[in-house]
């Protein structure tokens, strides 16, 4: 945190912001994007839903500041991945994820939700993957090209699996506690790092 | 089907069932189970409430009729695990579920809905990973002493994997139509196929 500590009305309405966002995360993780309102998170809080729609005066104005929570979160993967590699990387995300449990569900619930054509969020969901996926595969790609990834398969393949065993493994971990990382480490190994066939293998 | 036909009153009962089981299950895929409601549901069919609740007088009633829906079509998965082997079988049921796409999605969003400890169906999914598991690494144990799977991760821990990325792969097929067939093959072959690691290996 290098910035100047805002002031005045302009700090208090940012700290109110991140307080509606913050409850926001919580209700629809509960009760689904869907199934929540403005007035569930306006009690929550013990604030008016006039305050609230102040703020955020749609549901959906709110939606998009709740799920841009975590791009904002992961903005630098691309370069972490060129430094430290593609599958250190990916675990040092799931380790951090350990820590914003709530945060996870919400995107677990709502990506759920999501993947309806007609929910408000399907286009982010959508346009997520068709960004993710040829990130990780261009940064699978380029571990490949220093000996880091010994996998032969399609990159884009690989980005796909990694991605979809991630959101499997998380919500595992949210129902019952099943540890992701090990979970994680384990999968990326025998998906990325296969034994080199032997001259008399396959 | 070869029990012979009900008829009657009995038969008439039965289909309503049925009938508001589906509706259900497109009513929770759509909202999650607490954003839907018992009224929708009538709604939907063009049924009084009362007439829903004589079949299923609480939401939770309906809720389990719902879940039980894929247990019974999985009962045989052990009988057909040792006989065709367990990727084959694994690899069936996700070609099946191509045709089953709502069913599925209503699975992925009561699931996500239900990682919370309160939720009417947390039991429910945490009895399903504890019989499940299990029940995968006893036919990932049984196909590696026939030599059908060559891993050596131990079972409980590649059976916790091939649930997880399932489960991620379904949410992508459902948001964007990516093949999960194609996916689960790759994934699967990674986790339980290794090549023999060489002599002059790691």
């Amino acid at each position: 945190m290098t910035e100047a500590p805002a002031r005045g009305p302009y700090a208090k309405s940012a700290a109110r912001r991140s307080e509606i966002i913050a409850s926001a995360t919580a209700v629809f993780g509960t009760h689904g994007y869907r199934g929540g309102s403005l007035r569930q998170i306006a009690k929550q809080l013990d604030l008016s839903l006039t305050t609230v729609m102040h703020h955020f005066p749609t549901k959906v104005s709110l939606l998009a500041a709740v799920l841009s929570q975590e791009d904002a979160a992961d903005t630098d993967f691309s370069e972490r991945a060129a430094r430290d590699g593609f599958i250190p990387t990916v675990l040092t995300i799931v380790e951090r994820n350990l820590g914003r449990r709530e945060l996870v569900r919400m995107f677990t619930v709502v990506q759920a939700e999501a993947t309806h054509a007609d929910h408000e969020a399907h286009a982010w969901l959508r346009a997520r993957y068709a960004d993710v996926i040829p990130e990780y595969a261009a940064a699978i790609d380029y571990d490949r090209s220093l000996g880091r990834v010994t996998a032969t398969t399609d990159a884009a393949m690989l980005a796909d699996l990694v991605i979809g065993m991630w959101e499997g493994i998380q919500v595992r971990w949210l129902a019952d506690g099943t540890d992701p990382v090990a979970a994680m480490r384990v999968a990326l190994d025998a998906l990325l790092l296969p034994a080199p066939v032997s001259a008399a293998g396959r």
